[in-house]
């Protein structure tokens, strides 16, 4: 039988799981609102964004009531600081779906992307939809080891957004400044929600053991 | 007399208040590497952040020795939170400032600004410098109501942001599309850092009142 400490830990992984489904489903619909210019669907994901956030004020709450009713030690304590982390990191990632949403609805009616970077952005998106589906999943599981599978896709997309800059910077860029400069905030956008996916399912392995020293070595994304 | 958990919670306020100390400077220094192309400053700004991310560290480990042995109520617990809130967004500002020794790095031995853009790069670096010393000063002096006075540096540093993407966009812009992406990205990091600047500082008034409330209202920059 599960302790109480650990009955309101899951609570609050509920919430972090719930969290990735909100934020994947943002970037999602940001994304095709950019490339479909769909005014709507971008305003939808800006305005969504506060349910988000009030997830992510929830959790701290229900870490303030943890920690006083249950009164945690020393480990315990520290896992439920590293929910906290995590909750941040991802409201953050809603941040960044919600900045995709504001280029979108910034150009419409025009499409901000022009058709010679559509492919590369169609394929960051989908690399950070997948990232945290599985950061998701990560957590669920409690994972401990699940983010190394994550490097590949974590790779790829690195080597994406330096493909961008080249392609940017390209004399064949056909796209003009105003299109480099919202295609180079873009990139770094997905870039951004991919390195926090792969940060949150990191730290699922201290989550589950408390283990405070494998975070200084995982480090977090910018 | 102070009770342990002020004597406690004023020696995380210190550290937070050396980490603004540790961000200006490092941003400082990272502004000057920029725009003189100077290669070892900007390696030294490198460097140097781990640094920063080790007394964020040291704030989580504070704050869970804070509460193991203090065990505060929830008024006192949400505190503690905040701080660790704050620990996070200065640790962000010192990656944003590495960020922008990074672009001096790369494009070492040349300048990545070109002469057009230097002046209002220069109002930036400014901005954000003095919106974290005014940042450390609140902390500090547990001026609930000092971020108040910050709104014309943030509102200054909006302008100078949506200025600079005009002038990026110019038909007289002389700089080209690598220096366009250049300047887009640094541009973003002191707004950025500015934006946390601001947000630590306005976390004072509930790391003095433990008014939660508060928070919703601020909100957190992206």
């Amino acid at each position: 039988m599960r302790d109480a400490f650990h009955e309101d830990l899951d609570k609050i992984s509920d919430s972090l799981v719930e969290m990735t489904r909100l934020v994947g489903s943002a970037m999602s619909r940001a994304t095709t609102a950019l490339l479909d210019s769909d005014l709507g669907l971008a305003e939808g994901v800006i305005e969504n964004d506060v349910q988000i956030d009030a997830i992510r004020d929830d959790i701290d709450e229900m870490a303030v009531q943890l920690i006083a009713q249950q009164q945690p030690v020393a480990t315990d304590l520290r896992i439920v600081v590293t929910a906290l982390h995590m909750a941040s990191s991802l409201e953050r990632m809603g941040d960044l779906a919600e900045h995709v949403a504001k280029v979108a609805r910034l150009r419409y009616p025009h499409k901000a992307v022009p058709p010679q970077a559509n492919a590369t952005i169609v394929e960051m998106a989908q690399i950070a939809e997948r990232l945290v589906a599985q950061a998701g999943s990560i957590i669920a599981a409690k994972d401990v080891d699940g983010a190394e599978a994550l490097h590949a896709d974590d790779d790829e997309m690195d080597r994406l957004h330096r493909d961008m800059f080249v392609l940017l910077v390209d004399e064949g860029w056909e796209g003009g400044t105003e299109s480099a400069i919202d295609v180079t905030l873009l990139a770094r956008y997905f870039e951004r929600f991919a390195d926090h996916a792969v940060s949150v399912a990191r730290q699922v392995a201290y989550l589950v053991t408390g283990e405070w020293e494998h975070k200084r070595r995982v480090g977090a994304p910018a």
